[in-house]
């Protein structure tokens, strides 16, 4: 009755395009970051969308099993892609990502080889990376317990050096020491890189990392006395559960001293323990890579959800016809741009901290090459709080995004569901986002108390110096318009940010136990510690639109969502900057009237800025956020694909549909 | 190596009980409303537990047509046990809940009988209610189309008298007219109640309701030109997927003109449309039922998921071990607190404003049958706001306790993902959440104006005939403690709700075009909507905790969740408070050091205060919410039923991993 074709080749969002008032392909260009990067992203979405391999549509619909060993195909078939093509690092990373699948071997690569590349001796690489490089071993990242998570001193596997044989022996004392969550270790790695407490000599020198082998490399079977297993299913359908996040124990099982990985410390043939003189610092820089990915993820996935949603109110009608005239676009609803817009503009604003990042990245590399550590506490603070930030805000995001397409958004077929169970993770890996938040507001006290007595902060922590001017001055803004200078905007955030942490500051100051101190008033922190990240994504916005941006009006586009999301942080936080004193309720009222004026700016461009994400039908996965628009065709088809629709009548209708429709509950032949 | 005993019969959770300070049957009583509504609670909630056949574990890891099938099991076991054990409307109804899964029976009782005794004359139901009682037919509620959900009266299915046949023959004249979501049409019902375009005569009477078979009585087959399917999986592994949500098309399908329900309007054999002289207001009770029920329903999802984060905040410790003392136990930190005990707070209140709905509803019915509809509008929007509010929170709620929970509540071994993905769709029927603020505030600025022009606001709203004093009026609060006051907290709401609908009602009267400006203005009307809507619950909440109580210190308990619960939103929303010039930042401040002095008043209860609400085991389904607190025993225990475990070396290995590990990707037999 529907055909296949309605529609076809028709682009329902056409009006929409041509309203755009930029210029699309610039607008590409930058935010993939330049002609290369936008060259191989290209490349690498059209080679994954054309190969029926990796093919995702039914990832829902099938069971588990399925699931998990079409995952393994597709990352076998990745490999092959890669030596076969020969594809570079970068480009096998961008393919990796546009299958869009978790699966082992991003812990692999993303993990078990960094960690050995950052704490394996050279003699130690020399050994395992060849190894790791032809995938003739995998490796996982075993480090989490059932027991503890983020605080990773409290793990509590052992690893006892026995001097006699020269081995250590791995050992999972109590229920909760099980190794728990790692990611390939389930059911793929025959390597995990497990962190234990090193006891040598009776005496418990911390938590160290540790290879060990865990599975055959001849059949797969688990080595004797390792116990190893899938932890289970996780949220959603489809999501992570391509992932065999896993649990393993150790029955005292030995391994070789050199299994240990001695680039910072070492243990002796004699069981002594040395720590080496390198700096631990050394180790930042490649944390700040792992946060800037995180960030600029963060930015992708949210993109994602925001394209969908974009498209989709822009096809959805509802309410609002007359003279003949058809239903309103919901996206001209001011509660749809309110809610939706904001997004739209921080998909960009985390896209060009993300950028930036990269240069930090750079930076603190070139930095500590030189042995100079003095900006690492507050890079350290910075990407803590920016990976906090970002992550948060992205799956809240995500979901907001699925609220906004109405009911379809809860159907798996609208690509939003599993958008949200496969990315909320992210506020739990790589550090707990609350707990990061902690740690940024600690060094924002700490930053405090230096700048007292005088030594001055530096980079995103500079404002801290200005704390005389910042605490003092109130906001000039008498009309809407001033709210677009940027030096109002930013003062505004300066000003929020550093009187939040100088009241937190004060108040820990005069606590006689400033840690108890620190508990009590950890709400207040972590809101010292969001107005400082907030700040920092601002500015950042800010200072990239002062630059020279290549394409008509392009760079006029960046400033109105520049502007829009500087200006939704302000009004939605508006307690925090009415609370300080800083603004008066007119200036916030202002600041809400000229939000309005920026959705009115963003309207005719909602769906060409969606578009210049350049995400492939393949990549969104989305009936609702299909380029071509035509959503309710392709609703309609592919819900017949259901497992539920393979027969007209019900599984289930003659053992239990049946007995309650002719009353025949009872008897022999009754199954109810 | 990790015995099935472990742990058994201890209660890891004892010394938290020993230190509750309040009667828990007392307030396990006054929670259920009562001895009777607890002893039915009880007894069907053991009935449940203790039968087999309605087992849940497995949902998340079973295939969709298992799952399916299971649930078509569940129904027609529960549908027998009624009879058997011959059960009450209300143990019934409570059985079904406690089977908690949603399945087509469901909208059979919940939606289709109710519509047939709204709608169908005395005739209808003689005719249709006595097979529908016995399950002879099974019916369900086709409202929604592909293209419209809110917008009811733009549904697009037509049913067009014949008069020479005297039938109505029902038609979906484009795709977006099948009709999309309804649950229990996609595989199970054999009856629609479907609502569609009333054409006679070539005149469009707007939409009406048709019962319409859908499938063969004897095999279940669909009747010709019916297409009815399923529409595919939804969010989550188990959730909603057990719900046949169907899609139903008509190519010109007769029925007799006596299947239009005809209580409200008929059509005579000549194709006459005659509307009936009955008020339509008649039918609001029921929406006052529904809606009370929802607010309630929303209380007992959220007070699952807050069980589960208080008991597992309570097991589990991280950091802060010292002098030999174990970890901190992650209740005890402010942050926990924070995030946590609001909600717990939140619980309390929902059921609290749940049995004041269920008072409105027989005042509204009584006056209903007196012909009194002066309460209508004030009943329409205050129960129209409880719904959004009461399912925008929980769900919310719900996926925070998971967050709360750290790492494992992302594992559907917490229970959380699923009760989250299951509970979310509370947020979209019966009403979307937005459209239905929308139109409270509709609502708030035709009571301002009535109240102008000298009408008496009455109920919920009477604050608002109160303009003068609330808008001139300050807060007296010097010290914390005078935020115990229950009318300065009282007036506090009060002032805030009435100043932002006032600053509404005056921009809109204001403007030349006084729908485009509702349109402008619509995220402040939300934001009018928020303010009432959390001030009816605030006053209901204060109202019951001023009447007498029985119980030892259950009165008390409930003060300080009163109090906890308007602190928390009142320093959530200090914007609005600020904004409105009712607050001081002082008074502000003041409320955040009160409510962390409430923090700590709940903190020796918080174990006992989720007791309290007497969820069984099974009920809860959760490894992490577990009465005994022997989480990690479970989790592990559990985690080897994942269909991954079934085999030591997975499925794949051979075709997928073997090939990597040895690099033998390419050759005849490579399946890569």
């Amino acid at each position: 009755m529907i055909g296949e074709k309605e529609g076809a080749g028709v682009d329902y969002l056409a009006e929409e395009r041509a309203g755009a008032q930029f210029d699309l392909h610039s607008m590409k260009l930058f935010l993939a970051g330049g002609q290369h990067a936008y060259d191989v992203s290209k490349r690498m979405a059209d080679l994954v969308a054309n190969d029926p391999v990796f093919a995702k549509e039914d990832r829902v619909r099938v069971p588990r099993k399925e699931h998990y060993k079409n995952s393994l195909r597709k990352a076998g078939h990745a490999w092959k892609t890669i030596l076969e093509q020969g594809l570079t690092e970068e480009e096998s990373m961008k393919l990796r990502a546009f299958i869009d699948e978790p699966t082992y071997s991003d812990l692999h690569w993303g993990m078990f080889i960094p960690a050995l590349k950052g704490q394996a001796t050279e003699e130690q690489q020399h050994k395992w990376l060849p190894k790791a490089y032809k995938m003739a071993i995998i490796g996982c990242y075993a480090q989490t317990e059932l027991g503890h998570g983020s605080n990773v001193q409290g793990l509590e596997t052992t690893a006892t050096f026995d001097a006699s044989t020269d081995e250590f022996v791995l050992h999972s004392p109590t229920l909760t020491s099980t190794k728990w969550w790692p990611g390939g270790l389930g059911k793929a790695s025959t390597h995990a890189l497990v962190y234990a407490r090193l006891i040598t000599d009776s005496q418990d020198y911390g938590v160290h990392a540790f290879i060990v082998q865990i599975r055959s490399l001849e059949d797969h079977t688990p080595l004797p006395n390792v116990t190893v297993g899938d932890i289970g299913v996780k949220f959603g359908n489809g999501g992570y559960n391509s992932m065999d996040n896993g649990l393993l124990r150790f029955d005292h099982v030995r391994i070789p001293r050199e299994n240990m990985l001695m680039k910072l410390a070492t243990v002796t043939k004699e069981g002594k323990y040395i720590r080496s003189n390198k700096p631990r610092q050394l180790g930042y820089g490649a944390m700040v890579f792992v946060r800037q990915g995180i960030v600029t993820d963060a930015s992708i996935y949210l993109s994602r959800a925001v394209t969908i949603a974009v498209r989709y109110s822009a096809i959805r009608r509802q309410f609002g016809a007359k003279d003949d005239k058809p239903e309103v676009q919901v996206i001209d609803y001011r509660t749809q741009q309110y809610r939706l817009f904001p997004l739209l503009a921080t998909v960009y604003a985390y896209r060009i901290v993300g950028f930036w990042m990269k240069w930090l990245y750079e930076d603190v590399t070139e930095r500590l090459n030189n042995n100079d550590f003095s900006t690492l506490p507050e890079v350290h603070a910075c990407t803590a709080g920016l990976k906090s930030m970002t992550t948060a805000i992205t799956a809240d995001g995500i979901e907001e995004c699925r609220k906004l397409c109405g009911g379809h958004g809860y159907l798996c077929a609208s690509g939003l569901p599993e958008l949200y169970a496969v990315y909320v993770p992210a506020c739990t890996y790589e550090g707990d986002n609350n707990i990061l938040l902690l740690q940024v507001a600690r060094f924002l006290l700490k930053t405090l108390a230096q700048a007292g007595s005088g030594t001055k902060p530096v980079g995103t922590a500079a404002y801290l110096g200005n704390i005389q001017h910042l605490t003092s001055v109130n906001c000039k803004v008498s009309r809407g318009e001033d709210w677009l200078n940027p030096s109002v905007m930013l003062e505004a955030f300066e000003a929020r940010a550093a009187r939040i942490a100088v009241g937190c500051g004060m108040r820990v100051a005069k606590a006689p136990d400033s840690e108890s101190a620190f508990n009590e008033l950890s709400p207040e922190l972590v809101e010292a510690a969001q107005a400082h990240c907030q700040l920092i994504v601002v500015s950042k916005f800010i200072e990239q639109v002062q630059k020279d941006i290549p394409g008509e009006w392009v760079k006029q586009q960046l400033e109105v969502l520049c502007n829009l999301y500087a200006l939704s942080l302000l009004t939605a936080h508006s307690g925090d900057f009415l609370a300080t004193g800083y603004l008066t309720s007119r200036q916030v009222s202002l600041a809400k009237d000229q939000q309005k004026a920026l959705f009115s700016a963003v309207r005719p461009n909602a769906v060409a800025l969606v578009d210049a994400f350049d995400h492939t039908d393949n990549y969104l996965g989305s009936d609702l956020g299909r380029y071509d628009g035509d959503v309710y065709t392709h609703l309609y088809k592919n819900a017949w694909k259901d497992p539920l629709n393979e027969s007209v009548v019900t599984e289930g209708y003659h053992d239990y549909l049946r007995p309650v429709l002719k009353q025949q509950l009872w008897g022999p032949a009754s199954k109810l």
